[in-house]
């Protein structure tokens, strides 16, 4: 038996645009995937995300987590957004792939206060630990992102596809 | 300032161990990283998961969805199960990160007929094209697994800390 379908990637259109910022701007945690540096292998481990001043993910992470340790060694990534609600199947509930490299802003940098008091504007809690030496920010520099708005719709998105208007 | 903790792994313990199994044994979906063949980056999509006869994770996936080539590429592999619900810190809801190797069950696989009678009597709607010839089945061979269990309470676990008593 066989279901005969072609490519299922499809031209890319405004309501997928309009789909993908949106994931992103209700992301309020995701999936992010990294390579271990010890065995190569990936691993999938799960952050605080908010829609950054741009309109792009940014995260809060702790140097003691496994993957922060990653991205030391290799800063290419994966976060995928979009959290099914408890009700429904969840694998029709629309999420974005996006890959790219991590990018880190430290306390002293420059851009730090101004990240950080933007990520405490909508994470109030955070305001416990961003202050810790070993928190930093992190930005992701996207280079391709796959979208999956539920069975049989996927396209393929650019960073400028993602990028509010 | 400085939070000055050392490693944030605890030794592991029975409770860590039922944690684990019982992320595994409620998951319905979850977040699976793979190495992109063609650009060698992490990529994190969204796979069906539910707890096999083996009381490990069992999924059922398209060969024309992007991770499953990659799989075919390099089977190693990580799952994410552990979903937060709508309500409280999505942070400190429990997630286990398996990591280990995808391992395929396809159609005319002597093991094929179990697994996928089993599939459906846990996912029944996977009735509508568990018989397509590009489904199989995916199990993972489990190598390590980091159970985090909310703030503070992370364990690094064996493959025999995940297996049923």
């Amino acid at each position: 038996m066989s279901n005969d379908k072609a490519s299922p990637i499809r031209p890319t259109d405004d309501e997928a645009r309009a789909l993908a910022r949106g994931l992103i701007n209700q992301a309020r945690f995701g999936a992010l995937g990294v390579i271990d540096p010890d065995t190569g292998m990936p691993l999938v481990t799960r952050i605080a995300v908010i829609a950054g001043p741009d309109g792009l993910p940014l995260s809060l992470v702790s140097d003691l987590s496994a993957h922060t340790s990653a991205l030391r060694a290799n800063p290419a990534c994966s976060l995928m957004l979009g959290e099914p609600s408890d009700k429904g199947d969840p694998l029709t509930h629309p999420r974005i792939s996006l890959q790219g490299k991590a990018r880190f802003t430290r306390h002293g940098d420059p851009r730090h206060a101004d990240l950080a008091t933007y990520f405490t504007s909508i994470q109030p809690k955070a305001k416990l630990y961003i202050g810790f030496a070993d928190f930093s920010l992190m930005e992701l520099e996207i280079e391709q992102a796959l979208l999956n708005g539920g069975f049989g719709k996927a396209f393929i998105l650019t960073p400028q596809d993602l990028t509010p208007a």
